[in-house]
């Protein structure tokens, strides 16, 4: 299949910093190109991968401070993608929702991922206004809060990591592992008074945005002069293996409906247990008494963690290995475009 | 004619707050509106217009913290526009160039205004994309970095006051007044300096934005803690009158390429003399030696000082009426529509 996949213009893909869109957009272009089909990417110059690259300026656009309008890449990548349509078999965006208006009526095949929350009260009438155009959640839960609204959703399809980025650990160091933003939606205090009351020592692995200066200052830094809480800053890819692998569990009290949160997955793929709270895409994501607990609240995490020492970490891994490989990613969206472009056996029937 | 205007959803038309774009929408639509047009105005609900309004957001962007994506509503505003378009002869943008994808090959009739800097190296890729679509520059000197560009110009129309909103102030008070951002584009400590040397009073009305905080901390309040210079803080619309007409002259050292400085024809209105440095759209506006001075550098504006004292007020004023009511725009507007459209005079010749 001809497969145009257009990333964010933010980061590079895969990104050098930041940027959880752009990793994922990453894993699928590799893998569907691995599978055979002829890949276009759509991406920042500095862009690395083994699809046919693209190049929609010469750096992302984060780590160009020349940069002041981080829209007009977007619209210009809009109208070359629409220049370059009739060589493509389907084109996929994940650029929010800056291709909308250009792209109605153009009789082009495409489908649009939103990687972000979709309870922004802006958001809502503009996707309402595009009842046509299908759409790919990265969960159910994603779509809540559109329930009331008309969408042409194609299918929900969970992240994937490729199966050998991070490697099984099977043995683990005795703490929790924290990773991610210092952020209130993450819930570090939240981690770290768990794992104090629990007696088990905490090590988080954390960026602090400029946005979050202040929550961190005045939440979380007092709470990190503790004994058995260790704050090692932010940690890059390669670092991720060590400090997921060696941890006894992942710990996630997320405060807020995350779409999807890479890091269980990454912990799994280490045979790290995930103990999370259930908001947002949680439950379709950590197979309770399997690869994790799913809990509502401090308490809940507190009884989790003496069962999550019990949890076979083989299994965990294997949870991983069957639900969410780059590999199995790609299949679901090679089946969603078939579906899409009328190419699947269903259709095929439907058309007799 | 049957004309839409399509506003930047960011402030209110007119504005609440800052926002010169937001203004020039407004007299413009109530100017053509008085001249029998009928015109329907795409803007923010808690826009006030004689025109037919069509609400796309209840409030401006700039006053809902809600908000987290300014460009969501836009993105819905250039669909209801394509919706609606059957019912207009012209469609006027005003929100930079996030119509251009949607607009292409619609054939819809459509001139759009370039309201900020184009020198900026993201935006210049995008206009070349789009050699097909009318552009109105703002004054001619903004297009000077698009020289090596195949642009579609359609006209530069400069801006203008309705008339009335400020009146003739025959006699001035005896200070120097500076009105805009606390930021180095627009020189304020070089408008002190200045005003010190020659020893006049220097009074400064300006909002410091959050991100001109450290130029302001440590470039201009040490420069205000001296006699004869004076600091008010933003004023609003009304007290512009007061304090423009009462100035001996207004000056505007500023350090960068301005496409148009709305408040060199808001002094000019009061009968008030501009003494500005030569960037940007200086040339297109000031009359040097009769309403104002255009200087080279602080030495020059010292010079001009002495002159602008003896610059005939009700000259300046006369000179604000001939080229910079919103009369004018709004006819210059009628005109580039209707040679767009190919509905004037040459055009008809043409067409024989």
């Amino acid at each position: 299949m001809r497969i145009a996949q257009v990333a964010p213009l933010a980061e590079a893909v895969p990104p050098k910093l930041y940027g959880g869109t752009e990793r994922i957009v990453s894993y699928l272009t590799e893998e569907l190109t691995a599978l055979g089909h002829e890949v276009t990417l759509f991406a920042s110059g500095d862009s690395v991968t083994s699809a046919r690259l693209e190049p929609m300026l010469p750096q992302a656009i984060r780590l160009d401070p020349s940069i002041r309008d981080a829209v007009a890449p977007h619209m210009l990548m809009v109208q070359r993608v629409l220049d370059m349509a009739a060589g493509f078999d389907i084109v996929h965006f994940h650029i929010d929702h800056l291709q909308l208006p250009a792209l109605r009526g153009r009789g082009v095949p495409y489908v649009s991922t939103f990687h972000g929350r979709l309870d922004l009260p802006e958001i809502q009438p503009l996707i309402a206004a595009f009842p046509e155009a299908p759409f790919v959640s990265i969960s159910d839960s994603q779509r809540r809060p559109l329930g009331h609204i008309d969408v042409n959703w194609a299918g929900t399809i969970l992240h994937g990591l490729p199966e050998n980025l991070l490697p099984f650990s099977p043995r683990e160091g005795g703490y929790i592992a924290f990773l991610g933003r210092m952020s209130p939606e993450k819930g570090p205090d939240a981690a770290i008074r768990i794992a104090r009351t629990a007696g088990i020592p905490i090590r988080l692995a954390a960026k602090v945005d400029r946005a979050d200066q202040a929550y961190f200052d005045e939440v979380v830094a007092p709470l990190l002069d503790q004994d058995g809480v260790e704050f090692i800053g932010e940690i890059n890819e390669a670092e991720k293996a060590e400090f997921l692998g060696g941890a006894m569990c992942l710990l996630t009290p997320i405060a807020w409906p995350e779409p999807f949160g890479l890091v269980m997955i990454e912990a799994m793929a280490c045979g790290t247990p995930v103990i999370a709270f259930n908001r947002g895409s949680v439950p379709e994501v950590v197979e309770d008494g399997v690869s994790g607990f799913i809990v509502e609240d401090e308490l809940g995490a507190l009884a989790a963690l003496k069962g999550a020492a019990g949890l076979d970490r083989a299994r965990v891994r294997a949870a991983f290995e069957a639900r969410f490989t780059a590999r199995r990613m790609a299949e679901d969206h090679l089946a969603l475009y078939r579906r899409l472009l009328g190419q699947d056996r269903a259709s095929v029937l439907r058309a007799v």
